[in-house]
């Protein structure tokens, strides 16, 4: 994503964004903080263990990322793109994290359930 | 929202914001192009009044809002919010807008419709 629109905040997000969706997991897991707390569709999920486990068992899917925007400030970051799996590549995604000290607290993560789940037999 | 991220396109997206947020579906409809692309969960709709349908529905189900962030520049606008209905007001969801000459010209919604389902009798 482009680092137009810039901002400390942003700075990480997109370095956190980058390596996650390049399939970097470690990469991405080292700009989450501790006590992280990740509001996903359906759970709220706390702590590193559990981010790790929801982002490794996403990327398991994930085949690749459409940008398409990204804003951020001294503490925020807001980002939207298409997630692509085998199911779709047109259903887009949204992020908002709040970053402190370099470090993701909290993420706040939107996308439609329904568009990614597996065609019903 | 705050105006703090400011720019002609996060402007007209945060009046449009305000309008529908506060009930007022003509309001809002005034800041949308007539020939705009909505992509909304599962449906892309295309024109004025497949927009207005969409809105008009969800507002009757609409029973207010918590601002998350806005973000914006020249010709696009980025909104993180909580909407709130009788299911559910802890459900994020993210509006990216494309803005032309103070209209709203494309809208990618993205919201988790299993959250907003009514729970299973």
């Amino acid at each position: 994503m482009s680092d137009d629109h810039n901002g400390p905040a942003l700075r990480t997000a997109l370095a956190y964004h980058r390596a996650w969706t390049s399939g970097d997991l470690d990469g991405a897991m080292a700009y989450v903080a501790d006590d992280v707390f990740w509001r996903t569709p359906g759970e709220d999920l706390t702590g590193k263990d559990a981010y790790r486990d929801f982002l490794g068992g996403f990327l398991r899917v994930f085949t690749g990322s459409t940008d398409v925007a990204a804003f951020g400030d001294q503490e925020q970051a807001l980002l939207c793109y298409y997630p692509h799996t085998d199911v779709t590549g047109t259903a887009p995604a949204a992020e908002h994290l709040t970053i402190r000290d370099g470090q993701i607290v909290e993420n706040l993560l939107v996308f439609d359930r329904l568009s990614f789940a597996p065609p019903q037999a």
